[in-house]
């Protein structure tokens, strides 16, 4: 049957896209953007999978989705973080159900087809003389580390720019000390909203008045400068630019690079670096900004680093401190649905109860994630609505349009394949 | 990937459409019917949306959905019912969350943009300078009220026949003084059938065999004249005739019109309205017949004024009593499923408990309603089946005919727009 | 909205069709197969419904799905199994409701239209002069029995293989004196996975070392033959070979068929029947193989029967004893959600808790369903990965490249029709 009205292609709602304004409504909902995300975009960038503290020891493996793709990490005998589609090369069945583990070999447990860490098939049953194992490996995945963190990519030949990129954040991330860091708390939310809603909602903080206790520690002044500081933020404002004086300091002093580098839609691995103070106590993310576990991520001589800031298009964002890091990750499930993924990672030696109180560590963020979670369910609501337009972008949104940029270049490139 | 067997077009299908038969099956069942339902008709025709009892004072609101719209009816400051589109103008997000509540201006929850009742945008923090506010009012919708009654229209523009039609129901409906009414009970009922099978079912008592709670203090002769009465029906209809009888003296000497009106298949605004008796007391929709409601809507001096009944296309139906008021909108939800919400109107000043018992106010249309509930969703159920084909509708269905009529002539004259 | 990548049509994916491989994933996993497996495959075969012992009376009926239809089974006053839509000829309603019961007539709880079991329209009230009752009789489905089971086909014309696979099954199965027996107990289970999964899951036993409770007793040599026995299952083949030896004397000498016939993929009404031995006591479906009902379905001298077990393209199995059969149909519900009605049947004056324990009876199949019901879970889970690639069946997997070939052939007639 055909449709009641003439519908516009997707090419021609990216060729039309509004500058400075949100996008026309069927980005967000129908099923067919949705498709187009996950191959122009999911499947063609590098995507922030999980920290390699989720997988400590040869045979450990976690299972992660990446829209309708699952995808097993595992690490090999050599430790080295290897990344292969969980789909067996017998019948297709899925390999590996369970989120996490620790296998010897990758059995598929249908009919029993056994691969090793590194993909080989190493035995399937009753197989004709001339069946030929080699040519019934698993499937890999692209996949890479920087200081700790795993990326993987779907695409046969991913962004060339990762490498560059890495080279550039490393100095960042490294001092926190990952590759020692274990797993405090991993909390998995189901947000109703479209995936783009909840990178858009995470580029900008001019929302940031409906996040209480973000802001008790947190400078809320994103994208701001001197001139154009509203005059509420004026006495944050001051405080904070004397905070950054004394940051600075420290950061020098111990040889922590603090530069902002932001090229969030120039590149295919648009990213985001920044390294600044926190209020209060300038030490974590808490209620008094002081640190939330005693055992700190390296051998830091202060707790007083502030955060570091890692924003990665089109599926990740990172906070560091000096006593724990916070990954975040998010995964499209359907055009209205989306995982987002947050791990708080502390040292590996840090004990639980005693270095640290689980709530004390999580709360901030676990509270900011639940109010993110409300904001972008009713801009999904409101999308939905025939009547919805696009609307301007303020200067304090910058870096959504950055993003939106970002992202209808990607589709733009795939399109014209 | 192609469909399995060739489709049939939306616009064939309406013109092959078989006269005096139920529709064929795609009407009920597709995605693509019903996208073309709230374009062409829910978003083309004015629609029952609310009484104005559920806004008694300034700045009250409540939100109505319609099909994928919300939209939002608040009384301003001028006492008049206004709608808007319940999407910010910012970027997209639903603004009022609550079903119902009381604002002073209307607030986005997300950034903050704030409207006035009258939908112009107060303030938007940070904007740019050259940010015109003027061009960001909230989206209007055109809103009509009836004697209590509101009715809204979401097209530029709306059929121009509702003024007469207002003109020519206003003065059955006004003498049961609605304006100073208030809600005694209100339930959403979702049914699980398309929005037209609740529709025809309602124009039509053929099934009202089960409705036995409905059947003592109703007349079930819908549609028949003296000539085609089934015998079993012969004796209620001698009783009817008397009834209908006084009930006509009572009418003239209150100045009550109660002619029939009948117009529900020739006009963009469809309707029937109609003044009868009750059986038993003739006074209400309950066991006995007698009052519910001991403070009467108006001063009458007989409760004894049986009911107005009034129908508007496509998406509502009325029952005014001397006690209490009824009205029903149906909302489709999804082809499948669709909202009927029951709103029990009594006097603004009748007292809970004291004036009128909930439960015996309610009993009847909420038991019919759920009886209404299977029968539609057995309907779509066979209807679901590749077996279905269209059957005759009887003589006593001529108003399920007239509506399906009024349905077809929408959709043509949307079709060849 | 154009799809964001070329699609592959149906016809083109069945005409590059792997052989030798599983499907491609399209067949698995799109609406648009599932509505052509409906169309082409369940809606133009003959399907298993039901057993005769499912409505043992005159006007005994059950209801059945098939896909989207609704069929009505009713024993009729001659006691033949008549089967009609299940819907309604005037606005097309459900006629009953209920999975089973018993009618006098077949009344439509709607407007209570009232047809005959014979499926004539008898009455419909307040109809025009000129209606014609005998335009509205309910529309019949063919159906026939083979010894106790019932098969029903929607197409107007039916396959014409189906009366000579009667003629050669029946002397198989009626021995079993089905049409002497009483459901003991039917289950339903609904499998996430796509039909097609749980059919191969079924023509297959690689995946059996999955099933320990049915390894007990089941000689889990499906497919082998003496020269490629692994020699795991040697122990097991030797005691199958003599105990084959056996049975075939059993057989002969109560003139019981045991002739393998596989004519899977040759005929629109593909089939498998075969008479084989049981390991253990060799009686039944039980932990220590003996006889889970003391009185057999038939007069047998012996309870050491082994199994009949019969396969029909494209939804049945069945497991015939001594003492009880277990019959399996497969209902397609959704593209990745099937139905698996399996019932035990007992002999009719079997008396539970008397004759047989109801746990013991059903252990083994309920078990190895749950089991199954995880393997196909996974399979279409694996499938609906991007990265899934069609791959190689094993020698022993021979039956489930013919059901694909019968499939396939299936589909193609009906693209071509």
């Amino acid at each position: 049957m055909n449709a009641p009205a003439p519908a516009t292609s997707a090419a021609d709602l990216v060729a039309r896209r509004p500058v400075g304004h949100s996008l026309e409504a069927p980005f967000y909902l129908s099923d067919d953007f949705f498709g187009l995300d996950i191959e122009a975009v999911f499947a063609r960038s590098w995507i922030f999978a999980a920290a390699e503290a989720e997988l400590p020891e040869p045979g450990d493996y976690i299972t992660v989705t990446v829209g309708p793709y699952s995808v097993i990490l595992v690490r090999d005998d050599d430790e080295e973080v290897r990344a292969f589609h969980n789909v067996c090369r017998h019948r297709g069945a899925r390999i590996l159900n369970q989120e996490r583990g620790s296998v010897g070999n990758i059995v598929c447990g249908y009919h029993h087809w056994t691969y090793g860490v590194d993909g080989t098939l190493l035995h399937a049953e009753s197989q004709a003389p001339g069946f030929d194992p080699s040519c019934f490996g698993l499937k890999s995945v692209h996949v890479r580390t920087i200081a700790g963190l795993v990326f993987l990519c779907l695409a046969a030949q991913p962004p060339s720019d990762f490498d560059e990129v890495a080279d550039r954040v490393e100095p960042y991330i490294a001092p926190h000390n990952l590759r020692h860091a274990k797993v405090a708390k991993q909390i998995d939310l189901v947000e109703h909203a479209n995936w783009k809603l909840t990178m858009e909602n995470n580029r900008e903080c001019y929302h940031c008045a409906g996040h209480p206790e973000l802001q008790r520690c947190y400078f809320p002044l994103y994208n701001f400068t001197e001139k154009n500081v509203p005059p509420a933020l004026r006495p944050t404002y001051e405080r904070f630019v004397k905070a950054e004086a004394e940051a600075h300091e420290t950061y020098e002093s111990l040889g922590l690079p603090y530069a902002t580098i932001e090229e969030l839609d120039n590149r295919p691995t648009g990213f985001r670096i920044q390294r600044e103070p926190l209020d209060l106590a300038g030490e974590s993310f808490t209620a008094d900004g002081k640190a939330a576990v005693k055992r700190l991520l390296a051998d830091f001589p202060t707790a007083r680093l502030g955060r570091l800031g890692f924003h990665l298009q089109p599926n990740a964002w990172f906070h560091f401190a000096a006593d724990h890091a916070v990954t975040f990750a998010v995964i499209p499930l359907a055009p209205d649905r989306t995982l987002v993924r947050t791990t708080w990672l502390v040292h590996a030696e840090a004990v639980e109860g005693v270095d640290y109180d689980l709530d004390t560590l999580t709360h901030i963020w676990a509270a900011t994630n639940e109010q993110d979670a409300a904001f972008v369910a009713r801009a999904h609501q409101g999308i939905s609505s025939p009547a919805y337009v696009p609307g301007p972008y303020s200067p304090t949104e910058s870096q959504v349009e950055d993003f939106i940029n970002w992202y209808i270049t990607r589709l733009k490139a795939y399109l014209e394949r």
